[in-house]
């Protein structure tokens, strides 16, 4: 959900802003309602011929885990450019076709969206450029191990592989979402 | 996550409370890290027979959503104890058959989780006592019903779903935990 104009920034964080205003309820009376903004994640499924490039990845405070390339869109950016940003850094690659495949908003309270591209051919132009709190490396899978990956324990991306989950209930969305991430 | 002890509230809002703390990276070098932290939320499979209760809601800053029945744990009571009182609160009934079915964390930089219980042979012992904010309509459907419901568009509750999704995967674990919740 956005956050309703009239609503104060009563906290600003590292990450996480801080929102509040008077909601008027069904019975007539008024509370204060709260909500939460914070930089969109934006990720990318990155294909280099039939194989699907995906980041297995430490950070100080969490246990390794898979995930797509990407992180936080700046503010000074949109979404694409967030993305490959993030994914020359992650990885020192780009791509030439670059399409969105989901926009998803994981949690009610907070005005927060995941972006999900698809970017193919991804070539190598430069080395990584690692910040100092990760510790990547890359994986090269074909399609049916990268399903397998997202719905498995390791995987970092609630959304994206509740969908995936469905798409394995529906194998002909299955088939269209491959068709879709190759084109 | 747990927020770690030497991390200090610096925000404190009508849900969220915000903590950080200086981290060490990997380099040495040190970021500050940030965590919220929420009540827990507390919410109940309640059964009658071989019947399942779901609520059907409105609130009035979103689309009506279909759920399990419970709300937010308050700070002087457990798990067991909130959802009892949510459980009675909107619907008027009770249960002496109780058990935890599973814990989920939703969102890995907030201090939060989504404890579900079942409750079988529920029964109405007073009128519901529904908060300003709260309209709700009780559902009666059956084990299969309910799993349709849980993984439609009008569910709310994002982790149990993609639980049931898995299980749909599964037909044993489907089975196990049809089991479970009527034992």
């Amino acid at each position: 959900m956005k956050i309703p104009h009239k609503a104060k920034k009563v906290f600003k964080g590292v990450i996480f802003d801080v929102y509040q205003w008077e909601q008027e309820m069904f019975d007539g009376s008024k509370a204060t309602f709260e909500m939460l903004k914070r930089p969109n994640t934006v990720q990318v499924i990155a294909t280099q011929e039939d194989k699907i490039l995906l980041s297995h990845e430490s950070q100080p405070t969490k246990k390794d885990f898979i995930g797509l390339f990407g992180g936080r869109q700046e503010p000074d950016e949109n979404e694409l450019d967030g993305v490959k940003r993030e994914f020359l850094e992650e990885t020192g690659m780009e791509s030439d076709n670059w399409d969105l495949i989901n926009i998803y908003e994981p949690i009610y309270k907070i005005e927060w969206n995941v972006y999900i591209f698809a970017a193919r051919d991804c070539k190598k132009i430069q080395e990584p450029k690692l910040e100092s709190g990760e510790e990547i490396e890359i994986m090269k899978v074909d399609f049916d191990e990268f399903i397998d990956l997202v719905i498995g324990e390791k995987f970092w991306g609630r959304e994206f592989a509740e969908d995936v989950l469905r798409m394995k209930l529906e194998p002909k969305k299955l088939r269209e979402f491959k068709k879709k991430i190759f084109q």
